[in-house]
């Protein structure tokens, strides 16, 4: 429906293309940018522009990068001794937003899905392990999502990374820090016992 | 923080900016333009800009356009006899979307707010009494927001178009279409009762 003219109209339907972004918001958004001061917009465009031309995967480890290979990889300070196995860069910046791990990464692209189609060849599993083979790392710890496919992901590496015979882990599950146990689940509640420490 | 280089990270602080849009959502739409196709992100860029360029206030009712006077001003088969008085584009766009209203429009750009700092010269209410002076204007229909600066808009302009002799009236208080009486604000309750009609 184009009660506003063409341009207005497109940008509403543009915007609305993206994820999470209904006709209100994208409308919302539309009359944001039109009243806004022309650098704005042009800094928008130009953000969405120059991330699409200068953006790349890492040729490491798959993280999201300007430069090859990306900072993580190229920093010296990291420890070059652990790997920290996730399925998509924002994992990456959970962890490393947390400023406990100081070891370096390996972005598969996604969890295995047979329901997706997603098989291991679709992922950079064959880089870990030339990673695995080639490297010093001593510890591949899987990071996956804690549902099935990422479980599945994480012991099918698992089992690939044995005959390197480097020790490999996977994150504790538990109940959410901050959480109330009313309102965990009742598997969580169960991993959680499983895992208790003496304190 | 840069976790992923300064091309992703600067398209997620730009996207971040829009309205409604928090950090997490700014990164989730920031990595479905890096995914998607790049003529599709070339297309949002130019929607951006051309919306900027392109897109000025109808010099008439003062609603967003390509083309001055707007598509709705110079439409034929538009009822001329009555103008419907709004605070926003949105708002226009509403009421068009229900096709039960066929006159013109009236965009004041928002609603006196002393609070704000909106006065009456802040809006277009200048402009609204020339069309009624000048035009054939039968009946002036005020269709601001129903809160405080709305009605006291509607108020402001009724009085002064008392002396232009039209007919003037605003759109009627009551319970909305679908909703449940138990959730429904006493005062609108009130009103509803107040304008209550025979069947």
């Amino acid at each position: 429906m184009n009660y506003y003219g063409d341009a207005v109209t497109r940008l509403i339907e543009e915007l609305s293309r993206l994820p999470g972004i209904g006709a209100r918001s994208a409308q919302r958004m539309a009359f944001h940018i039109l009243n806004a001061p022309p650098d704005r917009a042009q800094s928008l465009a130009d953000a969405i522009l120059s991330a699409k031309t200068r953006v790349r995967r890492c040729s490491v480890c798959f993280n999201l990068t300007d430069d090859d290979p990306c900072h993580i990889c190229s920093n010296e300070h990291r420890d070059k001794s652990t790997i920290m196995v996730v399925e998509q860069p924002r994992d990456m910046a959970a962890y490393e937003k947390t400023r406990e791990y100081k070891g370096l990464y390996h972005v598969l692209g996604g969890a295995m899905s047979p329901m997706a189609g997603v098989g291991p060849n679709d992922l950079t599993i064959k880089e870990l392990l030339a990673r695995a083979a080639a490297e010093t790392a001593a510890e591949v710890i899987l990071a996956t999502n804690p549902n099935v496919e990422g479980e599945a992901t994480a012991m099918y590496i698992a089992r690939l990374l044995k005959p390197f015979g480097i020790k490999t882990t996977r994150i504790a599950n538990g109940v959410p820090v901050g959480g109330e146990l009313e309102y965990v689940d009742q598997v969580t509640l169960a991993r959680a016992l499983e895992g208790r420490r003496e304190i």
